[in-house]
C-alpha cells in the first residue's frame, strides 16, 4: 500500500486536505546531482541503463518531496524503438539524422517487441518501484503520436515544426499512416508500463497548441483518444497538451483521469472549457520560480484558491527551467504542503 | 481618395461586400524577387534605405494583390534609435551583443528624436505612399513594449524568452522603468508615421502569448493601452497578440480598432471573447498554404463563412513563411477577393 496516495486520490476525484504536487522535468538539469550525472554519461545512456534512470527518478523525490514520482526517460525513446535514429546533441537537442519524408521511409519503421526494444524502461521502472518502497506513486509516460510525427519529420526541435505541419497538409495519407504505427507502438508501451508498476501515465502533446483546433482534430486528438481507450481500463491517465486551451472540452469527455493545462490558461477558464467535473493539473509558470520565495508561496496558495483544492494537482505548466535555484523549487512544493 | 478602401470601410466597421485581406509578412522570403535583394543588401541596408523599402513594401501589392500594403521594416529598428546595437545574424536571427540586465544599462537609452534616429522610417513611407499612388492603404506597425524588451533583455530569439521573463520576475522595477522607455519612444515614433501618412498601425505583441494573464496584464498590456490611447483619435490601431486569446475581453473595449488573432482561436471563440463588436483579423496557419491550392480556396471560404464578411479582414494568424510558393499565396488572397 502507498503511504502517499494524495496523487492518486485527486486523480479520482476524491476529496483530499491538500492537493498533491509535482513538477514536470522535476528530475532534471536545475538539481546539482543531476548535472553530475549528465557530465559522466550521455543522454541516451542515462535513460537506457536502468540503475542511473533510477537513481535520476529518486532525486527530486529525496531532495525537493513531491507526491509523485515520474520515471526519468525521454519521449524519443519510442522513435528509437521503431528503428529511427535518434541523437541528443549539445546546444541543438534532439537530431534525427534521416527524418520521415516518404511512405517508404515509413514502411522501415517497425512496430517493436516492447521488451526486445525497450525492455531498458521496464527494468527501470520495477527498479525504481522497489526504491520509492510505496513512498509515492510512479508516473510513466510518452509522447503524443502528433508530437512524435513532429520529431520524426522535422529532424529536430522547431519553434514552428514547418516540416512537420508541410508533410501533414502535403502528404496527408502519409501522415496518418506515420501516426497510427506511433499511436500502435505506444499503446503496447505504455501496457508494458502498466503490468510492470507504473500507478498513472501522463501523454505529453508538446506540439499540440501549434495546430488549429480543426488539424488537432486531424492530426492530434483522435490518436491520443486511440490511447486512453487502450487504457482507461486498466489506469489513470493524464492529458497535457502544451497550448491546447482550445480542446479542453473534447478532452474533459474523453475518459482520461486528468488534464493538464499550462499558465495561459487561468484556473477558471480550464475548469469552464473542461467542463467542471475533470481533474485538472498545473499551471505554474516555470519562469515565475525565478521570483523571490515569499512571492513563489503566495502565488502558489493564490494558484490552488483558484483552482480549488479538489481535483487538482499542482504543478507548473510546463517543464522546469534548468536555470532554477533548487531552494525556489523546494519552496513551489513546500508551499503546497504547508496549504490548509 | 483611396481607390480602394476595403480595409479601412472594415477597421470602420462598415458593410463591404467582400472582406479585404493582406498577409503579415506578405513583403518577405517567398518572393523570389525579396530574396534578390535580400542576397545583395543586408537585412538593416534594406530597411534603413527607402528607395529599398519601398520597393519591397511594393512587391506583393503588384505581385500578389492584397488590399493593403504594410511597411517593410522591422520592430527592432526602435530598439536601434534608443541606441542598442542590433544586428541580424544569418541563421540566428536577431543579435544584440549588449542587452539589458540593469538599471544602469536601461539609462544609457535614449527617448530617440524620431527625426533624426528614425527618419529614414518616414521617408520610405513618404516614397512609399507616392509610389501607391492611392491603390491601397498602407499600414504601418511597431512592435509591442513587451515584445521588444524580450528581444532586448534576451539578446536574440528564443523558444521561451527566459531570459526576459526572469529579468521582469526577478527586476520588477527595472523591466517597468525599461517597458516605459520602449512606451514612450513607440508613442513618439507612430505619431510621426501617422503625420507621415500611414492609414492604420498594427502593434505586434509577438510574444504577448508567453506570459500568463496575470502576467500579462502586468508586463504587456498596459504599455499597449498607452500606445492606443496616444492613438485613437488619429488612426485606427489593430492589435496584433500571438497565442493572446485570453486577452481578447480587454483589448474588445480598450479602443483600438481591430484585433488580430492566431489559428488556435477558433471565430466562433474569437467573436465571443472578444465581446461580439470588434472588427477581427486572422486567422489562417501560415502552415496551411502549403496545403493543395482548391484546399486552400475552401479554406478561405470557409473561415469567411465563420467570422462572417463584415467587422473582418482576412489575414493569416501569424507570418507567411518562407517556403509557400508564390501562386500559393496568390490563391490565399484571389480566394477571398472571388468570395460573395
Amino acid at each position: 500500500m502507498l503511504k502517499n496516495d494524495l496523487f492518486l486520490k485527486a486523480l479520482n476525484g476524491e476529496k483530499v486536505k491538500r492537493p498533491p504536487v509535482w513538477m514536470m522535468r522535476q528530475a532534471g538539469r536545475y538539481l546539482p546531482d543531476f548535472m553530475t550525472l549528465k557530465n559522466k554519461y550521455d543522454f541516451f545512456t542515462r535513460c537506457q541503463t536502468p540503475e542511473l534512470a533510477t537513481k535520476i527518478t529518486l532525486m527530486p523525490i529525496e531532495q525537493i518531496g513531491p507526491d509523485a514520482a515520474i520515471l526519468f526517460s525521454d519521449i524519443l525513446v519510442v522513435l528509437q524503438a521503431m528503428q529511427m535514429t535518434v541523437e541528443m546533441r549539445d546546444n541543438i537537442g534532439p537530431w534525427i539524422p534521416n527524418p520521415v519524408r516518404s511512405q517508404s521511409d515509413i514502411d522501415k519503421l517497425i512496430i517493436p517487441n516492447i521488451n526486445e526494444h525497450l525492455g531498458y524502461v521496464m527494468e527501470a521502472i520495477k527498479m525504481t518501484k522497489t526504491e520509492l518502497n510505496q513512498r509515492v506513486p510512479l508516473i510513466g509516460f510518452a509522447g503524443s503520436p502528433w508530437t512524435l510525427l513532429c520529431y520524426a519529420v522535422q529532424g529536430q526541435g522547431s519553434k514552428n515544426f514547418d516540416k512537420a505541419k508541410a508533410f501533414c497538409f502535403s502528404q496527408t495519407n502519409e501522415a496518418h499512416s506515420l501516426l497510427q504505427k506511433i499511436t500502435d507502438t505506444t499503446i503496447l508501451y505504455l501496457k508494458e508500463k502498466v503490468a510492470c508498476g507504473v500507478n498513472a501515465i501522463q501523454i505529453f502533446d508538446s506540439w499540440g497548441g501549434l495546430l488549429s483546433p480543426e488539424d488537432y482534430n486531424i492530426f492530434s486528438w483522435p490518436y491520443i483518444q486511440q490511447i486512453i481507450d487502450a487504457l482507461k481500463n486498466e489506469i489513470p491517465t493524464i492529458i497535457f497538451g502544451k497550448g491546447c486551451w482550445f480542446a479542453l472540452h473534447q478532452m474533459g469527455k474523453s475518459g482520461a483521469a486528468a488534464l493538464g493545462v499550462d499558465w495561459t490558461c487561468s484556473a477558471k477558464n480550464a475548469r469552464y472549457l473542461s467542463g467542471g467535473q475533470i481533474t485538472l493539473q498545473g499551471n505554474f509558470d516555470p519562469s515565475r520560480l525565478l521570483s523571490p520565495i515569499t512571492e513563489i508561496t503566495e502565488a502558489v496558495y493564490k494558484m490552488i484558491n483558484e483552482f480549488g483544492k479538489d481535483r487538482y494537482i499542482v504543478n507548473l505548466g510546463h517543464g522546469i527551467l534548468p536555470n532554477i535555484p533548487v531552494d525556489h523549487a523546494k519552496a513551489f512544493v513546500d508551499a503546497v504542503k504547508s496549504y490548509y
